[in-house]
């Protein structure tokens, strides 16, 4: 089967969540909190990702958005630093902190390869404008936004893949669901997507990243570009 | 207020709908339906738009997409035309026309202006693949594709236009509708959204088309060059 369409991942696949966080905490909080570990910031911050999706995933509340669980979530990490009285005006900025990411270097040029014969779009669990927001700010291009926003729910249910297939309408082998983390990819792989692992040997800072898929995958690649030559995107 | 984000009709706004499924018509029906009127046969098929959608807006039936609508339909339109005996192969392609069209001469490069300040997209009643192939075969870029995909829903319900708003993220009259159409500006107003209206005059072909808008709205304009330059968008 040939590849027709890829679906994305982004935080931590085709941006780098935990610099950019950093250096939006370090920013806004650095008068406040001399001497914070902006990157534990992050670290503490991205923790709370996955159990306040769960609450979501889980059906005990009604789908809300990204930037509302990441707003949710920041006073523990606040206080877990010891941070007091930050303002509305400050914390509603730290939030925006996740839509001011930085593409890892080789993926805009990779993409716009990639574009040139593949139909391609976010399945982030991040919401439609802070696709948005990350895909003008590195020069990105996609054909749809796909994700959590479309499918009002997150990563790993069914949903998101599902709807990322019938949306671009080809078969589930003819979509490949592009990430750095194995889980995404064996959930993808159970709803009969192709997929592509990207090492981001990077991703958490000091504590490394995956540097190479733990469950089969269709493609292995060192980052974007990498996979771009395997696919033959010129 | 500015105007941040704009989000398109696209049959008859963006696209000449007409045409092109008459170039379609003649080439897959020639042969079997020498002398057909391909524009009349074209008008008949979007006779059936507005009913085929309200099965499902009125909750009659669960949502479906514009392509499967455009299926059931066309045996009836066929069958007005005398036309029998149409393999499905053929009528699949004849489906597909409505992802060939193309759009009114301006579109591409006004559409590339308006990119440069304003985040843009398709609030159509076509689903995600539909948008994306005429956006491909035309050369437009959007930031997001919204609309009956995305809301599961059609014009002019209320989900659409709010869903809209809400996937920018801006205050409703920073969001604006661009249509041919003036009930769709008049839904649009309706939900907060300002309002844009395109006179297409040859969208229904002899029959012509909204020479002006019969509802108050924000911008009148020519085409979307113009309204590009309404709007400073050089």
């Amino acid at each position: 089967m040939t590849i027709r369409a890829l679906v994305f991942d982004v935080f931590g696949t085709l941006v780098d969540w935990r610099s950019g966080v950093a250096r939006e905490v370090q920013r806004l909080l650095a008068a406040q909190a001399p001497g914070l570990d902006a990157g534990a910031f992050a670290d503490a911050w991205r923790a709370r990702y996955q159990p306040s999706m769960e609450t979501v995933r889980s059906g005990a509340r009604a789908f809300v958005d990204l930037d509302t669980l990441h707003a949710e979530s920041l006073p523990d990490v606040l206080a877990q630093f010891g941070i007091a009285d930050v303002s509305e005006a400050v914390q509603a900025e730290l939030v925006q902190a996740w839509h001011r990411l930085d593409a890892w270097p080789e993926v805009p040029a990779a993409l716009a390869r990639l574009r040139k014969t593949l139909l391609l779009a976010p399945n982030s669990n991040g919401p439609v404008r802070l696709m948005v927001d990350l895909a003008r700010r590195n020069g990105l291009v996609f054909d749809a936004i796909l994700g959590a926003g479309y499918s009002r729910d997150y990563k790993p249910k069914p949903a998101l893949y599902r709807d990322a297939v019938a949306a671009f309408g080809f078969a589930p082998e003819e979509t490949m669901m592009v990430a750095a983390h194995s889980s995404d990819l064996a959930a993808a792989a159970s709803h009969g997507l192709a997929t592509a692992h990207i090492a981001r040997l990077n991703e958490h800072g000091p504590a490394g990243g995956e540097t190479g898929p733990t469950v089969p995958v269709t493609y292995a690649a060192a980052d974007l570009a990498d996979l771009a030559d395997q696919l033959g995107c010129r």
